[in-house]
């Protein structure tokens, strides 16, 4: 029998990413469509035509009792964080487990909520239980999760290039890094804004909320690295999807490129969604939208003094839905690949 | 009575775009369009079917005594580096001044040429001569000259952001300077090649190039700034056109936007072509193509002892074309903005 | 001495395109930019960066006291049908003479405004004394006009590419005609709708509003051609601008090639902005976009008894902001290609 | 144990197409890939750098004493006519089954190959035994076939949509039929031409081919209409896959929405890759693309005496590999949506 899931926020382009997904999957039946948004129950195949002949449920409130009639086993929640925020003690009080791929439970400090996110955190024991889902890296406590903080999309991206060479001592300790991150549009989520109508991105590219992008301090805090030294700036792609990370290192001494490859063989040998491309290759976004990969490599400088790092990654997949079924797999000891490949 | 003009390589981006800079301006007379791949004569309108009804010129192959026949006054070259290498000299001996938009004559160094461009240069007069074109840095050794090397487009978004605050002793002698830049795909030329597809190019992003590209050495020639410690790395843009260059450096001491605003102010007031946003707004490419205008911004980071410069240009405006009529309307006398505002 | 004109609407696209043209023509100048949307003076280039050190006007409510305080000569009105019904008699008792891009004034007939607009329309006498502008075909009322209604963009790229066969007898009295028409996003304007977002138009195309387009009864009543027997479906393309209609016609007898490009040459040899490719090229949208051009094209099938034609425009340009300025200029006794070459 | 088959033409974008669908699907393992133009081994995921991780092939050239050692079942096509055209007999001779994506055995009449494909076509028993793949239609003699010619991309949307309504008698015999599709850059194939270069295409729009397309043929053959009385026209978007045709046709008598409707319902229903959406939804290629779907609508006009037939596919998906692997699945007894849901 299969595993049944419920998603809230279906009508967001993380939550039709997620279905597609979970429609794949053999083992998980999903089971509840939910949208805060709608009102009124609504055809999931007529917000996302695409899933026309494909998905026969209709949207409902998120309601934690209703959750429970439906013997929901894990609820996804691709919803803005002050939503999840609120949703997540209510569900877990259910006994259903949560993947929530919002912020509102990846920053271990609440006073961090007040300055970063803008709203007033008070659940410091969910903050502590809660467990950042960066499957490569915390697969054990993923294991025994009740509430996993899916990583946001820009982090998974530089975490996943950046912590082998930190753990490893070999970047400079107190050096700069500097993050040039480009993502594609759905990133922004789907919300009406007039910067992001079609003839306001299309042919256009620009920066945007540099160094004070509320993912700066997730990644600081998994990379235990002072945000005082970690520039991070993002981009707007005029595409749908992807995520390339261009990363500034200073090395702690000088290193050669097969040096760094073995770091990286090292940490990901064995784990199927991140692939080395090494020094000689460079990754693309063809190559990774629409999987759930990671793909790595770098360059080095100034006698291997310095390294250029990069990493691209879907935003919607390795970077949100992906990722979270890949959590999700790990959670029910499950093949950590099923339905993601 | 008009200046009458040629331009070699008429069949590329950057040659229709100075054709269209030239039909415009009004002290100009497009007296000759050459291309050194087109055999026989081709009517320029057919080759860009924009220019119907708009040019009715053909083309021929560049040809030193044609040229002179046909009494141009100055010379546009927009064609492969090698191809301007050996046409430049002749063009001047046949006394018509030469504006080049290769790379052939912008590095001070011939050793330079078999490294970075691959070929041997033996012109070392020609190098010491050619004055390079950066319009508002040296528009006094511009307006003497009979052969520029026109900037390269990377080079021109690069050198113009970095240029003020190098001068001025703000950056940390000897610090590392990032260069992460962003380019449409005009810059790659017109050649026919398989990466180039639009299937290839479009809902992608990538690198390419990076610390290698032959941007880097112009660029730290003009800023003196050790290559060692420069790191450049281009990436290719799904559009048309346009580079943001978004450069993070470390700064000699403490400063504040005002600052450095300050310093861009005092070294670009009264130039028409570089608009100072500041710290409050950021550049974006749709502000700047199909102009000759160049956007600086900048934030601070680690209490001002980092900051990151943002600039946007037209790579085939400022970066190119738009640049060269600059160069040209500096080197006759007139105001540097007739027919390019 | 410039004549003053004003533009009303500047924040959309047309009318940046409108205002990019009169900073460009020689003979006009920007005296007042009004935008009944936009409270308080905002300055102009705020609105549209590409103007920033192009434009200081700021912008204000249109008003026609203050309108003719500023000695308006015209006055452009970028604004939506509505609001533009509402201005255009205020403007005109101001004695000054007014240029509507919207479709308040296109239709004959008081009714149909009911139907296809939505509105009640009282003003039948201004119907009567405004002059349908499309410049090739009614130079000489325009040059007495004091109020133009500007044509559609549909209606400006199908009468163009119609009138002359229609007018000749060439296609059969009574016949269907099939109006395919594709046009990029700014054809739909600056509003902020969901549809309109990046993510919803990249790597899409679809139709939209098939035959009860309000375009259908403007393109019938200036060809003369019953409503029942025309078929318009326009398709919205993923790009920013341009539009090609395929038009499929049967001809009352068989006629080749060459006839059928005898009665183009007829009817445009002279005018400057149609341009006639003929049965050997196809048109294409980068042949046009910027310019204020039309190219026309045309195939024969089933022995010559049936015709495709092609059309192509700019709906920014020859289809709004363009031809807007060409009318401009028949007004004023001008060359009617000052400014838009 | 997996049915074992082979492709051939691996390195387009149909090639690509198809293997992913293998990849996906359970009852299939890809033993051969297959490429004319690699000489030498090359690793299939070098050429598609997507593929990496996923599949472990190097490509051999196209060899009928390999694939039967290989113990090929089927084996794909996806090549240029001419060496479909050669392939197949050959390998038919293995007793290996044919699916060939290619024109090369799609017409009925050998004459036709010479005026439409430029090529003498000698095989008259294999153009007699070949089967037409268009699964909806035909699945009774698929079931059977050793050959299976699979239908083109555009006959495919063109014909879906029309034949119901043809075989009922619904559109008048003898009337014109016009046909005007629009498809993505990857229907013109991999190759590296400078028309399909991204700045030659980005925002750009084009009719091609007009009338004398070869695809024309094909749909009149399969709809067994006269040519003489079917316009084709063939536009270019600038996307990367996907075809929408708008088709124009004069019905028999004055017809509802709802008796079309139930036409189509009586063909399709229980067929799971046709949607019917009928007079009040509109197909765009977003919902259809990455899917096996045909999507269908229509509107009438002229009191229901004419209608407008929209249809929408992914071009590489129903169009090409997703269609060919629905053909396996018919073939081999398997409910036709394995792997394709």
């Amino acid at each position: 029998m299969k595993i049944r899931v419920g998603v809230v926020g279906i009508s967001g382009y993380v939550g039709l990413e997620l279905v597609k997904l979970i429609l794949q999957h053999p083992e998980i039946e999903l089971a509840a469509a939910m949208d805060a948004a709608e009102t009124g129950e609504k055809p999931v195949d007529e917000i996302h035509p695409r899933l026309r002949g494909a998905c026969k449920l209709s949207t409902f409130q998120p309601d934690k009792d209703r959750m429970a009639e439906l013997k929901l086993d894990t609820v996804f929640l691709c919803t803005p964080d002050k939503v999840s925020y609120e949703l997540v003690p209510k569900i877990l009080s259910a006994g259903i487990r949560v993947i929530d791929l919002s912020g509102s439970y990846r920053l271990k400090d609440t006073a961090s909520y007040s300055s970063w996110y803008g709203f007033h955190h008070a659940n410091d024991n969910l903050l502590k239980s809660a467990v950042y889902g960066l499957s490569e890296w915390n697969a054990k406590a993923i294991a025994s999760a009740s509430l996993i903080a899916n990583p946001g999309c820009y982090p998974t991206s530089v975490t996943l290039a950046l912590l082998p060479l930190i753990r490893a001592g070999m970047i400079e300790t107190g050096s700069d890094i500097f993050c040039d991150s480009k993502s594609g549009v759905t990133g922004a989520g789907r919300g009406v804004k007039p910067e992001l109508m079609f003839s306001e991105v299309t042919e256009n590219f620009r920066p945007y909320s540099p160094i004070t992008h509320r993912h700066a301090p997730e990644m600081c805090q998994e990379l235990e690295w002072d945000l005082n030294n970690f520039t991070f700036v993002p981009h707007l792609l005029p595409i749908n999807r992807g995520i390339i990370s261009t990363m500034y290192v200073q090395l702690h001494q000088p290193l050669s490129s097969v040096e760094i490859g073995a770091e990286y063989e090292k940490r990901y040998t064995g784990r199927p969604f991140v692939r080395i491309l090494g020094s000689s290759r460079l990754p693309e976004l063809r190559a990774v939208n629409h999987t759930n990969f990671c793909d790595l490599a770098w360059r080095l400088s100034h006698g291997g003094r310095r390294a250029v790092i990069f990493s691209a990654i879907d935003n919607l997949g390795k970077g949100a839905a992906g990722q979270a079924l890949q959590n999700f797999n790990i959670m029910h000891g499950f093949d950590e690949g099923i339905g993601l490949r």
